[in-house]
């Protein structure tokens, strides 16, 4: 099983794609004593975070809930999963109040928000006929690196809790949240507003992108055969990614 | 919307079911001088984490991905999604060598490895026709708090990437990964092995335990009628508890 870049293949395939043959443009930068036009940074591969920024957030908006990880004072990682509203700008969520994570946010207001959907794992046989590297698992996933602003304001936590309702519950079918209303005197009082302000964001799409576009047809092909629970799901981002390179 | 412990309803319930007015056994432990049965911890509130060990390993099991969290020099969180095995002890992932997160594990072996399955949001009015309080989201959640070991031997690395096939690919279709094939020879210079030793775990099923089993049931018809594509598998999570007390 492989997590990561695949060497040369994506490179290789794009070039082929453009009618050079594989890695004639890298060895031509090369011959000119150019560098290499991308340092390599191997988690966040261009393959894979070379996602138009439209699409990241069609992405978020469309998960139902998302991850914050706080930091604790002695540098322990927590986590936990919340429903959210996200207006491009900045994160809401709300926590309860005696929640480890809202400690660590009063010690250490960065933090991260993540989205991620899991898509499938693949055996290698798919790709190739013995190399066992070929195996591998795609993923759509988003981090923010968030500041958080935490608020006990009663107004502010009723105004809040609208905000999260237009987007889960926009049909209504509620007594709208007020902070003087008796039926939500005490919940308000036992939670507490988080606002994570985005001041910066890494998306990795692993997505077969590192594959040639045949390759990538014929794992749709298997996917769909197989038909596990969200392998449809994988096939769709998978043909995103071919129609993404047709476009270019 | 709410995330966290409802107060008294899944205690009353559970009182009700044995036949008991709501409450009589904590009122009665409280007569009797006694303290409460378990000291409150909002996010890992007892009626989420009350979860049978065997459980939680069949879930974990289950998962095809999960999430190593370390934390870097300077305290920021860093993520990512990995396959992984599991023996009950000890996790086992790979990372390419360059990764952040290798970094991250270098300066603090301790990281978080957390698997989770994300089941459905509800509105409000499942549960009552007025307070949007009752607005909820249902997932499972195990988070493990682990020591890494970081490896770059080339037959350690081959024998963890058999055992990852092992997981994944059982069927076989590959050639075994030895250190000297020169097939696999640059793969396994470009990836680390991790081995993630759990010194503890925590476990958040979030599944509408807090509500009467009358309620639940509602809930779980509402998410057959809705049948959004996680609908059923969080009516069948909803389901498990009712069944759970039913046990108890």
């Amino acid at each position: 099983m492989r997590d990561g870049p695949q060497g040369p293949g994506g490179r290789a395939s794009r070039s082929r794609r453009r009618g050079e043959p594989a890695k004639g443009r890298a060895s031509r930068r090369r011959r000119r004593g150019e560098p290499a036009k991308r340092a390599a940074r191997v988690i966040f591969h261009d393959v894979y975070t070379n996602v138009p920024p439209e699409e990241i957030e069609r992405f978020v908006r469309s998960q139902e809930l998302g991850r914050l990880v706080t930091v604790a004072a002695d540098g322990t990682p927590h986590l936990g999963l919340y429903p959210f509203t996200y207006d491009g700008a900045a994160f809401e969520i709300h926590l309860v109040r005696s929640d480890e994570q809202i400690a660590d946010l009063g010690v250490r207001p960065r933090c991260m928000f993540e989205v991620d959907e899991v898509l499938a794992t693949i055996p290698s046989y798919w790709v190739d006929p013995e190399n066992a590297i070929m195996a591998t698992a795609y993923h759509r996933t988003v981090m923010f690196d968030c500041e958080a602003t935490v608020s006990g304001d009663a107004a502010e936590l009723a105004a809040q809790q609208m905000r999260l309702l237009a987007r889960y519950q926009p049909e209504g079918g509620f007594r709208p949240v007020t902070p003087d209303d008796p039926l939500y005197h005490g919940a308000i009082h036992h939670i507490t507003a988080v606002r994570l302000d985005v001041r910066s964001r890494r998306a990795k799409f692993k997505l077969a992108q590192n594959r040639p576009l045949d390759a990538r047809a014929k794992i749709v092909d298997e996917l769909r055969k197989r038909g596990r629970p969200n392998d449809e799901r994988a096939a769709a981002a998978l043909t995103w990614t071919i129609e993404q390179e047709a476009k270019r």
